[in-house]
């Protein structure tokens, strides 16, 4: 595969988003696995559906309203103060084990790195900061400054011309397989990150390749 | 208010899905409720997933693959014929039992009432007129004729401009508290038939009104 560039999808694909399942156990014990399904449903749901209604919010002030109404929907005292320590937890979520292998060979391979997220800019920029993955990245690219969310082919474009490589030689790696799916219909080369041995999303475009770890990676683009 | 025409969500608002769940815990004991809510969860996302990417496929295509990968997931053998099964039971849902009494009431009171529906056009027909409320029904509108899926703005315009009434004398009646953020947002008058006491959702735009069934709408209204 010719591919120059590479974007990365971040919540999920880099950063394990279990240490808020821990902090929501730990704030409401037997509850915690139940609150972090709700708020991650109703986070994404948030960003399609303001998406549609064109009324976009960015993805701080979409996760804090998912939150209020996961804790709403399970009736939890969710005070001002658990409110701010849950949604604090997004900003120093650790990496998945194979990430900074893999994002050192890659780059060290020579491709174009990017993170490509709905994350607002201040929630990628201080993650990322915190897991010390900035040195691979050549830009860490949010759907803030289109005010839509994926998966619009918009979003996937702009990760095109910000790495400055074309659609057919940018690669896009994620382990939402939605995430893959939309990439896909807009025309980026993608991989899916299956690490839950999921079944794909059936929305028409499946991922090019399935792997379970990004080290997975750079065998298969060198193949 | 001064409304004069009332436009309807079909799926959960007038049409109940409980026969749905019936049939899948027939076919799939002790796996009916998982699965049938994994089938509406994919249904709906794939709705709002397929118009972000600019990829319309009708509600019967969108609803069979939510069926799928929800069989999928849940590791069910949904052979050809159960699928049918399920998908015809689509055809021929219940009213609430409320929902006769409410549309007679209001269609006497001189409404022009419609339905307003993500439905394709075929299971809009064949569902209302099994269950024998045409007679009320000034239309049938579905989404199809735009290839966008509620909560788009256009949905909501499309009742407005089908039943002839302008924005501020629209009412839109729904069960589901994100249908009714996208109307309140395109300017409807709403009403949120909240049968169950679950909480709003948290997308800036509650509804007007909050009733628990359709028999409610006419004191309301004359109020």
């Amino acid at each position: 595969m010719k591919l120059k560039g590479l974007a990365f999808d971040a919540y999920g694909t880099l950063y394990d988003v279990h240490s808020v399942i821990e902090l929501c156990e730990q704030l409401f014990p037997g509850q915690g696995t139940a609150l972090s399904n709700a708020w991650r449903l109703k986070q994404l749901q948030y960003s399609w559906q303001r998406s549609l209604m064109d009324r976009y919010a960015d993805f701080w002030k979409v996760t804090e309203d998912g939150l209020v109404f996961a804790g709403n929907s399970l009736n939890l005292n969710l005070d001002p103060a658990k409110r701010k320590q849950l949604m604090e937890a997004y900003l120093s979520l650790k990496t998945f084990p194979d990430v900074l292998t893999g994002l050192k060979e890659l780059s060290a391979a020579g491709y174009k790195l990017a993170i490509l997220s709905n994350g607002a800019p201040r929630m990628l920029q201080e993650v990322t900061k915190n897991a010390k993955i900035e040195q691979f990245l050549a830009h860490i690219i949010s759907v803030d400054e289109l005010k839509i969310y994926k998966p619009s082919p918009r979003v996937y474009q702009l990760a095109s011309k910000k790495l400055g490589t074309a659609p057919e030689a940018t690669g896009f790696v994620s382990s939402n397989s939605w995430d893959i799916a939309g990439a896909a219909s807009f025309g980026l080369t993608t991989f899916w990150i299956n690490r839950g041995n999921q079944p794909g999303d059936e929305l028409g475009f499946p991922a090019h390749r399935v792997v379970t770890k990004l080290t997975d990676l750079l065998p298969l683009l060198k193949a």
